[in-house]
Formats: structure tokens, C-alpha cells, sequence
């Protein structure tokens, strides 16, 4: 069993400079982000842009063109073994394996499956974003 | 200007109800939703399942053919007039109009813009899910 909850939303871009600037002329403030991505702060979850070649590599799918409006929802969780019992769930629910959850490159775990009609969800345990009792997620300023 | 903030996640799907057994596998409990629509309640947000073709009409794109991974971004508004407002600042960022905000079928009042990369967002007015000073929004148990 799986929370009703979206953590982050990750928008893939074909030029991450040009959609800051969109989202800044929206009146959109990212927090202060590492190179190559860059995050929103919204309450109790968050919004990022991502280049989609790294979107795609990040999927374990490195091969692939993702579409127009290749976006990616996320879960985050308190711990693996949190992860590892998503990502169970996900498979007895009929989800296809991307990727399955394994430690990440920035420091936390994450894995990726596909519902049915191919709309992607990753699986995050993410020891830098505090989440709470709820599943409310909070990006630090500096994240 | 706009908002930090998503509403409504809705997800274009090839088969309604095998989406819905799907996310009901996953342990996830809609609302009592209206025909060819599912609704889930959220932390101050909503996901919602809707037909890819309908998905396609209601952007104002009904000969689309929309990707795998179809999804929309949601914002919404207190009233009409937060939501012609909205419009204006999407289309002063550069965003490519999709549908300008009018009626909806449903109730309400609603547009569409896709950022730079494609992405679809929908700014809307729902006057049946109460929207609070913070802009959280409450799906009814009966949506």
C-alpha cells in the first residue's frame, strides 16, 4: 500500500535555463539549487526542473526521447525500507519496473516504475528533505 | 504573477477504469467522483484520472494525440477575475495559449497554457472546492 501523496513534481526541460527564466517571469523563486536542477518550494511539497536527458538517465531509461511534457511524480519516504515496501507494492499493483530502488547519486535512494499508462512515479527516500508524520516534505532554502 | 502552488494533478489515461484498478492495487481511495472522472484527495491537493481524449479536449487540443505520460499541472483560483489574471501573467511570460479561460462544462472556469518544454498547465476557478487564504484547496468527499 501506497500514501495518496505527491511530493515533488519534476518538470523535464530541453533547456533549463530558458524555463527558469519562464517560471521567474511567472514570479516563481527557486530555492537555492545544486548545478542542473533547479527546485520550488511549494507548501508541503516541491517543484523541480530537470534537464530531460538527465531525467531520462535518472529513470534508467538513458536511451529514451521522453515526450512533450515528460514530467515525473514523486513520493518521498522516511527511510528504505519505506522505499523498498513502495516499490513492492508497485509491483503487486501491476506497475512497470524502471528502475529499481538503489542508492543515488545525491546522497538517496530512489527507484522508478511506470503505471499503466506509462505515467512515471519515482520512490525517494531523500535523508536531506525532512518529512514529517503527515508525509509532508519540507526543501530546505539551500537545497 | 503567479503562485507557487499545484492543485490538481490529473492524469490522462488510455483506460479509466484500468487506471483506477491500478491505483486502487496501490491501496489509493477515491472520492465519489463524477462519470469519467477520479478523484483523489490529497494533502491540500487532488490527483485526478481523467480519458486521454477527454484530457486532449478539455486543453482545447481535441485532434492531439497527447504522450505517454499525459499529465496536467493544476493552479487554482478564488474567483474568475484571479484567474484572468493568472492568463495574463502566463501569456506575458511567454506561454503558448492553449485555451483562454472561459466557462466549463462543470461548473466552473478554466484555461490552459503549456510552458516552453510543453508542459500543461490549468488555471482554473472551482467554486465547489473550497480554496483557503493559503490556496489549499479541499476536494468535497463527493466530488
Amino acid at each position: 500500500m501506497t500514501p495518496q501523496r505527491v511530493s515533488l513534481i519534476t518538470l523535464g526541460t530541453a533547456d533549463l535555463n530558458r524555463a527558469r527564466e519562464f517560471y521567474a517571469a511567472l514570479g516563481w523563486r527557486p530555492v537555492d539549487s545544486p548545478p542542473g536542477v533547479v527546485f520550488y518550494k511549494m507548501d508541503g511539497m516541491g517543484l523541480g526542473l530537470f534537464g530531460l536527458d538527465d531525467l531520462a538517465r535518472d529513470q534508467g531509461r538513458p536511451d529514451s526521447v521522453l515526450g512533450t511534457g515528460a514530467m515525473t511524480l514523486a513520493q518521498n519516504f522516511p527511510d528504505r525500507q519505506a522505499v523498498d515496501a513502495a516499490w513492492q507494492a508497485a509491483m503487486q499493483a501491476g506497475a512497470t519496473a524502471l528502475k529499481r530502488p538503489e542508492e543515488a547519486p545525491w546522497g538517496g535512494y530512489s527507484g522508478y516504475w511506470a503505471d499503466p499508462d506509462g505515467h512515471v512515479w519515482e520512490i525517494a527516500h531523500n535523508p536531506f528533505w525532512p518529512i514529517d508524520n503527515a508525509g509532508r516534505i519540507t526543501i530546505p532554502d539551500e537545497a
